[in-house]
């Protein structure tokens, strides 16, 4: 009998890959080896958790641990894999008995990434998240919900209920501290800010939302601002200050907050820690290379998820940006690959949104001119302000739109989108040009849609082509 | 001195045109004759005025006359022009006068398209609107709201003010009919229905907006059901019935409805006689042929609009699908190309979205199988219903999406979509994808966006083509 498919990461990849491999091949054995007790959660759900939006931390699940077994999932919780010896092609796994060695025929890496902390000391403290885990999540609600309610989450399944409990019990924070403006601390501003407290972002660049451009980073800083959230821009938190272990404060080079909660969402990294010993390459970004079908340079290893690098569909280059549905298609064509049908795990495009209270966001390709000039372009960006419908339409609404190109071959690089007005969604337009390898000429003849209520004639992505390829001639 | 640019029509493509030449050519000379009193108006706009929901009729001009005449325009309103002597390169201009002799340099026909409503007799009794001008627009709504608000539309400039004062002076309508279950008959379906009356709609095929497909049919069916609207599908108006000049009812084969007014949305043909004693070139559709730069077959004379085929970007063949895009686009080409600059006019995919209540629907490309067929392509669709957002995030919506592909090439022919929550504009990616000439297996690769408020992991696009990959395999 041949040996399993082994997977290890109970995550989005991890368990895309086991399902579709039980589907294309029913008698397959496949092993889901995942360290801690939660399973296939949506991590971009959690803000919206804490801020009280999705009523239950199980809705996050999208699939429970019964649900896996019944697709003939072998899924082993609590089961950490330490280390992978390609030459026999077994890994080490530590559960709660000991260890032991379990052999595979194929193995895959879907070990994620972690939040990135380290640089500022403190995190440790009671009161200080990084909101990565699904226990973190469920006791910062805790912590900032009545002590009836904090219960009703502590007793929910999978949830470690005396973590849970002990901030139920504590006093509601009153001042949050943010330190990081990416997607997590912009939707946490927001989450904090539902449940009345005083907000203070910490960022140490001197732009919020970064990958997204100059121009959404204005209209967020604005949009927090207008809610009522202290922004602190260009400055860098040294450390979070305690008492007793719990958190007091922030701490900044010439300044300091008081705070009773703090979330830290600096960056998260692979976790790669298990093939340290092997000679599994790694990718300069620190992630693990792959090829297009997911395949490691060790016969037999594949990696997907956030812990792999992908082929970025602007440069044709390994990039690391990890995301949600590049975890689950990666997952799931190497799971059809391993079953016997090889499937490309596809390219990214970097495609981005994120919700900054009523802002939509939007990116995907090279917006960066450093980076455009590194992969060898001649960047060229407008920004364009245009209608989101018909001016005469109520509900029409300021929609900004910036687009880069390379300016020998009018190719399109990439592109931005803020505003109030179905302007996210906006953004795949962008990303399927991008894809297509399209010039800003090609796009600015797009027949898109129009009507009144939806779109003007000339919608914001067709006006900023246009101005673009005028910059271009 | 060489003779002027002279457009024939001021409306999308016509003022597109004029206002480009003078942007690129300050000195050069352009005429724009108009027949009618009102210029550069949107037609999509009627319905959401007649609805109520914009407030004057001017705001559906996107052009007033005289700002056309500070863009260096010579825009002759109440000017018609009866022929077209290409040979000569002149035209035979009517005016309140009499007529004479205009020569040109280029010659653009952009004299748009009428409704039709010739198969149905009665089409003429008051109360009864094909809601294709201002003026019967501004009528339509004098008759459903009161006196003063009658007047006070009555007294805008470039209003029929005794046309309009006329329905504004008579009993509002209580029961309406709408003949034709497009674009117009759906909008205006929601128009009656916010001003109270009891709305029928009657359609000769079986089903609604015929150009989306079954399943957009099917759901905005029950939506307008849902609204109060009585649907006679499979039913074909023999006339329209009236006393004394005024309209009292529709009469079908086996039955008749009594109502107070009628709209009658059953087809547009385009505005070709000028040319009628010409070897200008029709198409196959009775449009204008044009090639990629809007030129007709006589030399200095173009098309450009609902008057003019386009060619479609699936089949690569000619294709009448009149629309405002379309038009702003190739009016604004071949304003550059005369101006010395020559800019190709695009293609069309059939991009089109209307609003139908509460459900966004959109479509592009070749749904139509037997049409596809004819274009040498062997169809295939599936359609899926999918969620429009993260399933645990308030406010996802079921939407429900069609895609086309080509069982050979598994080439992207078309697609449709329906919905609540910001269905119509994901359209646009279709109609991207579409124009790129991806393949169905490329679009499920597609690195579109994800994120809880907006989309699901996999957009409902992603999962359109993912059911239809399975069924091409």
């Amino acid at each position: 009998m041949s040996e399993p498919f082994v997977v290890v990461g109970g995550d989005a990849a991890g368990l895309s890959a086991a399902s579709k491999y039980r589907r294309e091949n029913p008698d397959g054995d496949v092993i889901v080896f995942e360290k801690g007790d939660w399973v296939s959660y949506a991590q971009c759900g959690m803000p919206y958790f804490v801020k009280g939006e999705v009523d239950s931390i199980t809705d996050l699940l999208s699939l429970k641990p019964d649900q896996a077994e019944e697709r003939g999932i072998d899924l082993r919780r609590r089961h950490e894999v330490l280390s992978v010896n390609p030459d026999e092609q077994t890994v080490t796994v530590r559960n709660e008995d000991g260890t032991f060695e379990q052999a595979y025929g194929d193995l895959l890496i879907a070990t994620g990434a972690r939040a990135v902390s380290d640089p500022i000391p403190g995190t440790d403290l009671s009161g200080a998240f990084t909101l990565h885990s699904m226990d973190d999540t469920a006791a910062l609600r805790a912590f900032l919900v009545d002590e009836a309610e904090a219960e009703e989450i502590a007793s929910v399944e999978y949830v470690d209920g005396d973590y849970v409990r002990g901030f139920g019990a504590r006093d509601p924070p009153e001042t949050a501290a943010i330190v990081g403006g990416g997607y997590v601390g912009v939707e946490m501003a927001e989450a904090f800010s539902a449940h009345g407290l005083d907000v203070h972002l910490f960022q140490r660049p001197d732009r919020l939302l970064e990958p997204f451009g100059e121009a959404v980073a204005e209209e967020v800083a604005d949009a927090l601002r207008d809610a009522g959230v202290t922004l602190h821009l260009d400055m860098e938190v040294k450390r979070l200050a305690g008492d007793g272990g719990r958190l007091t404060g922030v701490e900044c080079a010439n300044t300091r907050l008081d705070a009773d909660v703090a979330v830290v969402g600096i960056g998260v990294a692979p976790n790669t820690d298990l093939l340290s010993d092997t000679d599994v390459e790694l990718g300069d970004s620190g992630a693990i290379a792959i090829d297009d079908h997911g395949r490691t340079n060790r016969e037999h290893v594949y990696a997907a998820g956030d812990c792999a690098e992908m082929r970025h569909a602007v440069t044709g280059e390994p990039d690391w940006t990890p995301l949600g549905l590049t975890a689950n298609r990666a997952g799931r064509a190497i799971g059809q690959t391993v079953a016997g049908d090889p499937e490309p795990v596809g390219d990214i495009a970097g495609t981005a949104v994120v919700k900054a209270f009523d802002e939509e966001c939007g990116r995907t390709g090279i917006l960066d001119h450093e980076r455009a000039r590194d992969a060898g372009f001649d960047p060229v960006s407008e920004t364009v302000t245009a209608g989101s419908r018909s001016g005469y339409y109520p509900g029409n609404a300021e929609t900004t739109v910036t687009l880069t190109a390379d300016r020998e071959t009018g190719r399109l690089l990439g592109g931005s989108i803020v505003g109030t007005d179905r302007a996210a969604i906006r953004i795949d337009t962008v990303a399927t040009a991008l894809e297509a390898g399209m010039t800003v000429a090609e796009v600015e003849r797009l027949d898109l849609a129009y009507a009144p209520p939806f779109s003007p004639v000339w919608d914001p992505v067709l006006v900023a082509a246009k101005v673009l390829r005028g910059s271009l001639d």
